[in-house]
């Protein structure tokens, strides 16, 4: 079958084969098919979906496009978690390293920010020192010394998958559930880990703002995961306004080395502990989630999270000593706050535009490749539900220039929704899907 | 507005401004736009359509985007015919000169045969030294001298309409409405014509099988002529069976030579007769039907019609005097038949099998840039509704070389289906539309 007829199956929604969609992307990845028609395909795929069949053979034929790393060798359940991208979405840094305080083994392959989310690598790299572009050898050798590795996707890895979103991007096909679906978890499943925790964000910081979408983006999800024998379990959750309290690279480290320490924002260490446990049970190493998020919540008082997290930064050539006067010297002198017109209560936050305001400061890109400032972002002062007063600041923003201050104070402050009536507090978990 | 957000836009299914489709089509020509892009696009308009308007304004950038011939110093309306393709249809080369015989003047560029379909072009090319290659100014001087010329598409007439098919070959998108029409219109359009008669196949040998796609195809073209104020009638014709009785090249033009001269197959002169009054009415030379076609009718007896035919050899280099041996000399020498099996009635011949047999036997194209034999082809010797005996002679082939003759025989047999009931005889003229 040519490739053209693969388009016209597809057009013509009817199901294609395994091996059809295993060579289209072999071919793909070879060069063998040139990006106009790949590209008529995508579109296709946009408007026919994909059967769940179709979506598993997907994920394996991106997955298995470069090297796929295996860690069999290494002893324990590995476990990974994923979120869809939010803004203050840390819970990675302090995730990773407080599951594997109990054991688990955490092999974790994270992004960078793009757009009006952070990504948890450029957090990383604001502190000094700290590698992320690991030989595949690395990895596997940190996972085995430590039980933990956070590195950044390399080129060896799914080229596949980059190519395919460097033209979703051109071509208006990024929101398609099928190429969405595929192109995360091959990315996920590719590192070797036997079970994997979703955390699907929804609302007006969330890239899927209806619960509806965030719900079939889960189930999708799911069962890829089934599909390819590798247990998953998605919690959807909101993101109406940014998680913990810190936005940006240093500011957020800052906060996770606090929510380490014990001492996190109450958010944060909620949806931590229950992707924890989730984990825990994915790993066997609990089956009663209670059981396990107390075992995690011990670990964050006791400091072996903590430790932990030290001992990934310094395998991976951070300067450990830098993280106990982080707040001091990592983030930014210069700040100034966005202060509440009126009395009232904090009825929404537009999460969206806290995040472009971050990126205005200069803590995120607009473009793949744009320059990051680690030291700046956004500290969230009032939360939804917060009983305000005039001139009582809503946000602090640690910045670089006062140009772009000025710009991000006014977007905060567009974001911003105070009303006389009390407001309702988002529910953090909305729904727990397996 | 970004190239991406036109794809959205069109995928999202509103409908575009005629200024986001005329840079369209203008950056695709200039290469501003990938191939990548542009497909994307093809298979967003595949899925959704286009408005009238849309589809209006996509043929006037298509027309636009190369050279656009102007007849306007040429006293007296140029009106062209355009057939959407079949097997045997050769009713240009009989009708260009037929109504120009009558002073209609016919600006006609026509086009090479691919798949099943022969090409008006290529027939003509079969006439020694006939050429159909000519510049614009050569084309204006012919039309302006003898009232008819007959050429084919030079590279600097719609640039982006060559390409754009080029690229909906290889997507998946040359079934497309939209597309189809505004590539056939601006092709004829930018020919400088007052008005247009459209005879839009229906049936086996038809590239539109159903009626109904046939129905909308011809009322989609209606469409765009009067959006782009040019009167177009559109004849819905059966192309259940070949048109007359050849089907080939040389083949062909003996039979149209025989037409011109007044004996032609009655199919043949019944169509070409009733497409010319459309044009003399277009023209505004007859307003009532039955008058344009008796004077039309006189002009193959009288033989004017063959005189203006000769006239139109010399002018584009021909050799006239090969006219008059035309059936002798330029027709292959080897022939065979195929024979009946049975008795009974010609029930159906399914033409498409017809016209990839006379591909077989050399007389068509696979792609673009095959080379044809101008000597082979088929006559049919039965169409539907005759009676035929066991051994009676269906069809002639006039063939190159033995291999394909009995492949194109294989399929001949395959293509008749006789039976013992009577068959009705398909109508001709289906249905005219203004």
């Amino acid at each position: 079958m040519s490739f053209v007829d693969i388009i016209r199956k597809k057009r013509n929604g009817k199901e294609l084969t395994q091996e059809e969609i295993s060579c289209l992307i072999q071919d793909y990845t070879n060069q063998k098919i040139p990006d106009y028609q790949m590209s008529a395909f995508l579109v296709a795929v946009y408007f026919q979906g994909m059967s769940a069949n179709e979506t598993v053979w997907l994920t394996e034929a991106i997955m298995c496009s470069g090297e796929v790393i295996d860690l069999s060798s290494i002893p324990g359940k590995k476990i990974d978690k994923h979120s869809t991208g939010g803004v203050g979405d840390k819970v990675s840094i302090v995730l990773a390293p407080l599951v594997a305080s109990l054991g688990i083994k955490v092999p974790m392959i994270a992004g960078r920010g793009l757009g009006h989310t952070g990504g948890t690598i450029d957090k990383l790299e604001s502190i000094p020192g700290f590698r992320t572009n690991l030989s595949t050898a690395e990895f596997k050798e940190n996972v085995a010394d430590i039980g933990v590795c956070i590195a950044s996707q390399s080129e060896a890895i799914t080229p596949a998958e980059s190519r395919l979103y460097a033209l979703r991007d051109v071509t208006g096909t990024v929101e398609s559930i099928p190429l969405i679906v595929s192109s995360i978890m091959a990315k996920k499943l590719v590192a070797g880990i036997d079970g994997l925790v979703l955390d699907v964000k929804t609302g007006s910081g969330a890239f899927m703002k209806e619960y509806d979408k965030a719900h079939s983006l889960a189930k999708a999800m799911i069962e890829i995961g089934k599909g390819m024998g590798k247990p998953t379990i998605a919690l959807i959750t909101d993101m109406n306004q940014p998680l913990g309290k810190m936005v940006g690279n240093a500011t957020e480290i800052a906060e996770c080395i606090d929510t380490l320490k014990g001492k996190g924002p109450p958010d944060l260490i909620e949806l931590t502990i229950l992707l924890g446990a989730y984990m825990l049970i994915l790993a066997d190493i609990y089956s009663d989630l209670e059981a396990g998020k107390k075992a995690l919540r011990k670990m964050l008082q006791n400091g072996k999270a903590y430790e932990k997290f030290k001992a990934i930064v310094s395998k991976q050539g951070g300067d450990t000593a830098s993280l106990e006067t982080f707040k001091e010297t990592a983030i930014s002198k210069k700040s100034c706050e966005v202060l509440c017109d009126t009395d009232g209560y904090v009825h929404s936050i537009d999460t969206f535009k806290i995040g472009i305001a971050s990126n205005i400061l200069g803590a995120g890109r607009k473009k793949l490749g744009d320059k990051i400032d680690y030291s700046v972002g956004i500290e969230v002062l009032a939360k939804i539900g917060a009983k305000v007063t005039k001139d009582q600041p809503l946000a602090r923003l640690f910045y670089a220039n006062e140009t772009s201050c000025t710009q991000a104070k006014g977007l905060i402050k567009e974001a911003y929704k105070v009303s006389a009536q009390k407001a309702s507090i988002p529910v953090l978990i909305q729904h727990v899907m397996k």
